[in-house]
Formats: C-alpha cells, structure tokens, sequence
C-alpha cells in the first residue's frame, strides 16, 4: 500500500473521516501530486495550487455531489479532480481520450457544470438552487468558486444582480488573488484592495447587491476555512466568502513569476525551473507577429490603439502595452465591453484593433452586429486562437467565426496562409478600410522563418492562384493551406491540381471563382472550422447563384463538438488533415 | 411665425440663449408636442416623456454636438430628435425611410452613437473619451444616459469596471424610473430603491467603483439639474449622476400606467385615452399562443419553468408570472445568465423554457453554445420576434438566427408556420427531447382564429407537404409559408408547384429532401431571414451533399441591413414578399 493519505482517497467520503491534522498532510501530498504531473505532463498549475485547501474544506464540509459544486473556468479544478476519483487518470489530463482539462458533465458526477469560458458559475449555481428550491430540497447547497478576474465580468454580475434579489440558497466564493491569467484589471479590483488592506469604507458591493458577505480571510488557512464554511452552511439565502489566496501557492517560482506558471509547460518539479525548450530557430507564433506588427504600425500610425479582454500574453498585446501603454488597453474579462469601446473608439477616428480569441468572440456577437458592423465602424478584429485549438479541448476551439461572422453585412473577413499575410492584412487594414474587418489566424506558430519583411497592401477580396492545375480545385482559406501545398509538392504528379489561397471569406473573389467554376472538373474546399455555414458554404453559394454545376467537396469539421488531443490528432479525427486530402484526390484521380 | 418657443428651436444653440424660466416653458411645449405627434403616429412615449427636462439640460448646459452625447436604448431620444433639427420630419418617426425610433448616426451630427439594444452606452462613451485624451482634447465632455433597467445588465457593469479605472472625462446619468418596458428588478434594483429612501449605508455602490457619485436628485427640476450639470461639467474623471425620474411624465395616464404607456399605440392626447383597436376576432398574436400555452403546459408538467430576461409583458410570460409566480422568472436585461441559468436548471431536470427576442440572443451566443448545447442539456428557447421586425428597424430584426444558430452542434432549430404548431412544438418539446431546441417565430399575429386545440407531438426532422406538385417545389420555412400557400391559391392552375412546410431548420427532414430533389426540375426556398448561411443554405449544402444538382433558388434577406418600415413595406424591399415569389415563378413556368 503506497505510504501517506492521498493514496487512500478515492472519493469525498474519504476525507471527511479524517482531522484536521490530517487534512493539512494532505494539502501538501495534494500540492506535490498536482506538481509532479504537471511538471512532465504540462497544463494549467498556478490556479489548482492556489486552492488546494478551499478543495478540500469544501469536499469536507459539503456533502458533494448532493450539495452542488461549480468551479469558474476551471483551470483551478485539477485538486478537485484528483480527490473525486481521478488520481489514477489524471495523467491523462488534456490528452485525446483524456480526463479533461476542466469540470466536464459527463466525466464525473462530481462535475455538476462543464466549465471553460470565464464567469457562468454564478448563473448556473443559481439556476440549479432555484431548481433545489422548486423541488423542495431544502438543505441542499450550492456553492460556485470564482476568481476576482472572472466576478468582474459582466455575466458573473447579472447573476449576483439576480441571486441577491432572491432567496435561494447559494454560496459563492470569491478566490480573490488579483490575477487571472495576466493580473487582474479594473475598478472592482482595485476596491477588493482596498477592502483587503481595510481602507474600503463600511458598506461593502456585495452587501449593496443583497449578499450576505463574510471575508476577507485567508484562502491558506484550512482549519479556519472549515470553521467558516460551516458556518456558512447553517445560514440561508445568498452568501458570499472572500478568500485571499496565492496564485502557485507552494512552489516559489510559480508565486513569483504567476502569470509564467498560469500554465508553465514542462518544468523540474524540484525547483521549478523551466525546462529549455527547443533552441532551434522556429517561425514565431502568430500571437507574436500580431504583438509585434501592432507595435510597429502602431509607431508610425498614432490613430492605432490596441485593445485585447484579458489576454495580454495570450494575445501577445503586452510587448504594446510595455512600449506604447496610453495606447494598449486591457479591459478585464470584458469582449462585450471590449468591442463596444472599440466602436466609440472608431467613431472618434482611432485605428482600434480589437484582439479576441475566436472562441471568446461568442461573447461579443451581438456587439460586432449591433455596434460595429450596423454602423459599419472600421474596428479590426485579431481572432486569434481560430481553428481547433488542441488541448484546452471543446470549450475553447474557435471552429464557428466564419459561419457565424458570415452573415453580418459589411464585415470584411480574412484569414491570413502565413505571417506575411497577416502582416500585410494589418498594415492594409490602419490604412483605413471604411469598414469593419475581422482577422483569423490559429493558435500555434506559422511556417516562415524570415517572417519580417516589409508591408504589402492586400486588395481586398482578391486571392491568390498559388498553383494552376486543370481538373481539380484546392480552395483554401487560412492556415491550413500550408497543408494543400505540402500535400501538392508531395505529389510526384501534381499537374492536375490547382491551389487557390483564398484569403477572403468575405467578399469573396468572385472574379477568380468564375475562372475556377468555368475551368476545374472538381472544386475541394478545405477550412479550419465547421462546415455548416462556413468558408466552404459560401462558396457553395456563390456558385449556386452563378448557375455552376462543378461538383464540390467540403472539407471542414463536421456538426459535432470536438474534444481535446494535440491539434494534429484533431485535424486527423475531424478529417481536415493531410491523409484525409490526399486520399480523397487520389481517389478522384484514379476514378477515371 | 407660430407661436411658443419650440417652433423657433433648430438646433441646440438656440436654447442656449434662453433664460431658465424660458427652459422651463419648452419643456412643456416639447412634452406637447411629443404627445402629440405619438398620439396620431405611434411609438415609444413613456421614455421620451420622462427626460424632457434632462434633455433640454443636457443640450443648454454641454456644448453638443462637440461634446458627445449617447442615449441608452434611445426609446427616450425624441425631446433630443426634436430639438436637434429634427422637429420638422418627427412626423415621420419609424416609418420608411422617415427618421428612426433610436439614435443613428447617419441622420444627425447629434447622434453621437447608434443605440437600440440596451447597456452600450457606458462603452461606446468611454471608447469616445480615451479617444479624446489621446487625442489631447482635455475640454470636450462625454456624456451617456442610461436607466436604471439598463445599467443593471453584465455589459454595463463591464463598462463602468473599466472606465472607474481610467481617468476619463465622463459623466454618466443614470436615469432612475424604476422601470424599463416593464418594472426593474433585482438586488441592483432594491439598492437604488433603498438609496432614494435614505436608508443605504454611507458608501455608495458607484464609488466603490471609483465613480464620483452624485444624487439622488429630481430629474424633473430642471433649474436644479442645469446647475448640477454645470457643476459636474467642472469635475474631471469618471462621474455618475443619479436622477429620479417619473416615466410618462406630463401624461396622467401614462403616468399611472407606464407599462402599456411605454409604446401605446394611438391614442387621445387630451385624455391620454387608448383609440379602440379593430374589435373584430383576429388570430392571436404568436407571443400570446406562448404565454397561453406554456401556462398550460406548466399546471400539468411541474418541471416547466418559465424564463425572460426583461420582457414579462414582450414575451407574454407575465400571464405565467401570475398564475404560476414561483416558476416564472424576469431576470432583468441579462440575456446571457438567463440563458446559462436555464442550463443550470435543465442540468437538475426541470424544462425551462427560455424566452429571448430572437435579436437579443446575439447577446447569449456564447452562452447556447457553451453553457446549453456543448453540454447538450434540454433548454427549450423560444425566439420571439424573429424575421423582420417592422418600425423598429435594423437594430431588431431577427434575421440572424437561423445563420448563427445552425452551426451549432446538438441543437434543434424549428419554426412554426402557425400557431397550432407553436403549441405543438412546445408540448413536444417539455415532454423530453434529450437536448435544446430553438423555436422562433415572428412579431405580429398568427393566422388561425381557432387556435387552441388539442395537443399533438411533433416528430422531430419530419417536415409536412402541403401541396403536391411534379415541376417547381417551394420549401419554406415557419410563418412565411402562409404567404406561399396564398400565392398558390391565388393561381388559376398551380398543379405544377408543390409546397413543402419544412418545419426543422435542423435537423432537416432528409426523406423528404431526397424525393423532392429527385422529383422536382426546380427548387425554391424561402425564409424570414438572411440568405448568407440560413435555411436556403442548409438546404443548398444538402443536396451538395448528396449530388444533387437541381437548381435551388434562394429567396431570404440579402447581405445589407434593414431600415425601419412595416413589415409588408420591408419583405417587399428584401425581395420576399408575393409579388416576387409569383413573378419568379411565373417566368419559370413561361420559360419552357
């Protein structure tokens, strides 16, 4: 029998036999296990180690899975996994047919909400308390834990506008540790400062919006933190707990450098130390050819101001906001706010590109409908993270920009094959388009090593005939045309294939699709994204409404949600990978 | 010269030279002419009626247009129309090609930003203010009104997070009447309540977030107001002014009655009285089948819960609001958690039906993906008003839906071409689909007078033919198909056409799609929304699939936004009306 007490638990149950004493031994054997995986397996670190004792007083104090438990986003919920059953596989996390990287419905019925994107918890908790209420369960709990960075957005407070205007019975858990993954912004933030230093006046936000607020108090103290939620679960209504914590509690780099350790890559578990990477020179990744052109232009254009909801890092706006920081703006866990702002912005003549994750641009629909496109406001959108995205799995591919920006009027949409193109599509988009224009590119790195070169305008609406051929048609947008040509120059006769890098969804180049229509004998489409309305549809549009008859093949993700796996496995899975390709041309080649 | 002071007002800078005792007399005269003008012509009166003194305020005491000025929602907008050049065509509000119900920037240098949708205002202000720093104009103002139902929603909040963290030159007034088309709600609400009674603590929710809060104050004093603005004009940084004001000021009735006074109808000026509408029996409108028919269905099934964010009276959801108040829910104006809310609740086994204006879900994109369909849980969406909506114009219409929606996976989308299907659909839909369905039908009434029958399940993909016919088939979807089924009446010999009622935007009814492109020479379809990725598309894409190549006609909304008209005057602009059906088909019938 393996020695210490995490081994032994396989369930909630098991905790709750323990002390306190106990239950403190196990904090540690928690902390080590979390970093020893992630140190060889990768993921998300700082977050789950902040709150490895609010885990476990929660799943000791509370009757899980009876009493209801939701965990914002959910990077922090690895402790939470491992202590409901999933020790043994939680060396899988993240992996294609793994457990997943956040709470996850049908994983385990200790997920009672699948999380990903920020600030749902509170809804969701409070949908189920009134469910509770209506069903005549009254001593069930419900408990959501939610960063300081995630209460800040806007749906987290229409929740807590909607909790505190009733009575049900639900406990939310502010993890206040001023940091989501870069840290936190805002004015809510600074008055948690305040409260946490003792200047805020007596009053208190939450006690204004009906909540019965206990806090602030250390997140670190497990002895106290049981006595607390005890307390807690004795008193009706809605309740919310401040909690101080420190994002990678326990491992001294990780609390030092906190937004490096948010999801540090492979690291040595002793010290913390990251382990190199690769030092071969490698085409950059399009966050920084974004991060850095929009420095560059951003020298010569003074109109041009950045602005990106939270992602600094991720969207590589900080080397902006290190060098012009009047012009960068990060406004917090905010896209609806984000692009609104960007459309005053643009009303005023600033130049604003507008940097959100395609998945996180769901957030914002309404905004680019109602705000920018209706008013045909010239805001360039940077959606980066477009595409399946990998690891992070299902919440978070960026699979529905085409077909859901596609039908708004006046939106010009690109996606750029490579780094030149999405430095020329910027550069031409300061220029001054006269309208809104929104930029897709991938997570990960493009294919060009020599990727700084001087700026081209790109007309608009024109693509590109990278290959002539003379029966088959590849259109490509985006990316994975890398892919069609290295399947092309595969290919020991190619002569018959044509290659077309689209680069507009919209408008499309109808010029260079009538000379493909009336040409080819087959068009293939191919396209990072979903099928059902998107690049591939409008092209099948197009050539309905010409009255073509050219029969053509989409490739794209078919109408089911994909999980997690390395994007190469993904791509394979969704049948927009290379094999797939090469083996439908073949086949069509050799059906003659 | 006609008499009065307002006839001589042609632009903001004519009040400018008035004293207060003149302001005092234009109000009134305004208010008049308001009355008047909405009495004959319809439109949103409460609103306007209520901020009479603040706008008149507002343009004496700030420099407009230099200074910018931007109405929430902008249902309150007409004394700011009417004073800035458009008193002469008010006449004309919301009619084709007349002035607009809202803001717009196109009609007016005044009209700073287009608004329609509610909570932008904080936003696309403080865009224009951070514009302004940068620019180095340190004396131009930048002012949002806003209401108390409005600032209460996430988007809002998000707005006021950031611009409390900024030095922006900013006032917001926050115009507190208690209600927003139907009363406020909520703990933000009872604050401001508890704020206006003296019985708040000392610190202010609005300074916690670092605003400079002042108020409470009459909004209907206007010496009062002019000299708190010219004080405020004076301070810089962010501020908030928090004005009581009184919808339907001026007006006994509308007074009395805010809720129907919001947008009457016609009515008698003097007396405020409401004309007598047609008496004849009509079909009902589709939003009372809704609120009828999901009160009974919820006395039988007690898991039914009934969800609007902010539109009881919109929706009809108040009659479940009042005979079953514990299972009905106004959220407020939160799209989004009402949407994950109802997830929460599907997630604990109730059958809530979420009731949200089909424009308005752009607000909760997101939410129906991640929170609803990813996870696959059983929320019953009910879409309201979509299609082109009439003289609300291209702010409302809900013509995106079915593009938006049809990409994401798990998720049944239907529509009703009557009101026996409405019903039909939703006792289908609460006796257990194992996944969530949108249902969307349009403004306006239905088409049968004896509409509530019994119930019958509707088997889910299957769509109906209404007509057989052997050379053209029209596939329509939802309401519109009672104007082809007019058109086919109307024809001496329409043996050759056959109409299919589709039903299921998805999924599609494949058996049916499989013998109607085998059988027809020719396919029409048609729909109450935009061409790019709708209905036609799904269709289009089908018989991509299977090889079909009958030529399909798509008849939808091209790719421009809609302005404002009747609906008939809008459907023949878009190209959907009869006359357009018929004339296409008649050259195809003469074509051979």
């Amino acid at each position: 029998m393996p020695s210490g007490i995490l081994p032994h638990i396989n369930d909630p149950k098991d905790i709750r036999t323990l002390e306190v004493v106990d239950l403190i031994q196990l904090a540690q054997e928690l902390r080590g296990f979390i970093i020893d995986i992630v140190a060889t397996k990768e993921g998300h670190l700082g977050a789950s180690l902040g709150v490895v004792e609010l885990t476990i007083a929660l799943h000791y104090v509370f009757d899980t899975p009876t009493d209801k438990l939701i965990w914002d986003v959910g990077h922090q919920a690895y402790g939470h996994k491992i202590l409901t059953g999933r020790r043994e596989t939680f060396n899988t996390n993240r992996q294609l047919r793994g457990i997943s990287g956040f709470p996850k419905r049908s994983e385990s019925p200790y997920d009672d909400f699948g999380t990903g994107h920020s600030s749902t918890s509170i809804s969701a908790i409070l949908g189920m308390a009134l469910a509770s209420q209506l069903k005549g369960e009254k001593n069930r709990q419900h408990i959501a834990v939610i960063g300081d960075a995630s209460i800040a957005s806007g749906m987290a407070f229409e929740g807590l506008n909607h909790a505190g205007d009733t009575n049900a019975n639900i406990l939310i858990i502010l993890n206040d540790n001023a940091i989501g993954i870069d840290p936190s912004v805002g004015a809510l933030k600074k008055y948690l400062t305040n409260v946490k230093k003792g200047t805020a006046k007596d009053e208190n936000i939450f006690e204004c919006l009906n909540f019965n607020y206990s806090g602030p108090m250390d997140g670190h103290d497990l002895a106290s933190l049981i006595n607390e939620l005890k307390r807690l679960k004795s008193i009706e209504g809605p309740k919310l707990l401040h909690i101080i914590t420190t994002k990678g509690k326990g491992l001294r780099k990780a609390e030092e450098n906190q937004v490096v350790y948010h999801a540090p890559g492979k690291f040595n578990k002793e010290t913390g130390d990251l382990l190199p990477k690769n030092s071969e020179k490698q085409p950059p990744k399009y966050q920084d050819v974004f991060g850095y052109t929009i420095v560059e232009l951003a020298k010569k254009n003074k109109n041009i101001v950045g602005i990106t909801p939270a992602m600094p890092t991720g969207s590589s706006l900080k080397y902006m906001m290190e060098q012009l920081p009047d012009r960068a703006f990060d406004v917090g866990i905010a896209e609806q706010h984000a692009v609104t702002m960007a459309a005053g912005m643009a009303a005023e003549g600033l130049v604003p590109f507008c940097n959100i994750y395609s998945t996180f641009l769901q957030r914002a629909y309404d905004q680019i409908i109602h705000d920018v496109a209706l008013q045909n406001l010239p805001v360039i959108f940077c959606l980066d993270r477009a595409g399946i995205v990998g690891q992070d799995g299902a919440t978070h591919h960026g699979i529905y920009d085409m077909a859901y920006l596609r039908c708004i009027p006046n939106l010009i949409i690109f996606a750029p094959m490579n780094e030149i193109e999405l430095r020329d599509i910027m550069y031409t988009a300061q220029l001054g388009l006269g309208q809104p224009i929104a930029i897709r590119y991938p997570r990960g790195s493009g294919v060009i090593l020599d990727w700084k070169r001087d700026f081209n305008k790109i007309p608009i609406g024109i693509s590109q005939e990278l290959k002539k051929g003379t029966k088959i048609a590849v259109l490509s947008i985006g990316h994975i045309g890398n892919m069609v040509s290295s399947l092309l120059n595969s290919l020991k006769d190619n002569s018959l294939i044509g290659h077309y890098n689209m680069r507009f969804v919209k408008p499309l180049d109808t010029v260079m699709l009538n000379k493909v229509l009336s040409t080819y004998e087959q068009v293939i489409t191919i396209e990072d994204g979903c099928k059902i309305g998107g690049f591939g549809s409008a092209i099948l549009e197009y050539a309905n409404e010409i009255h073509s008859f050219v029969p053509i093949k989409i490739f794209g993700v078919e109408d089911v949600f994909i999980e997690q796996g390395t994007v190469e496995e993904l791509q394979k899975m969704a049948k927009i990978d290379i094999s797939t390709l090469k083996n439908y041309i073949n086949n069509l080649l050799n059906s003659d």
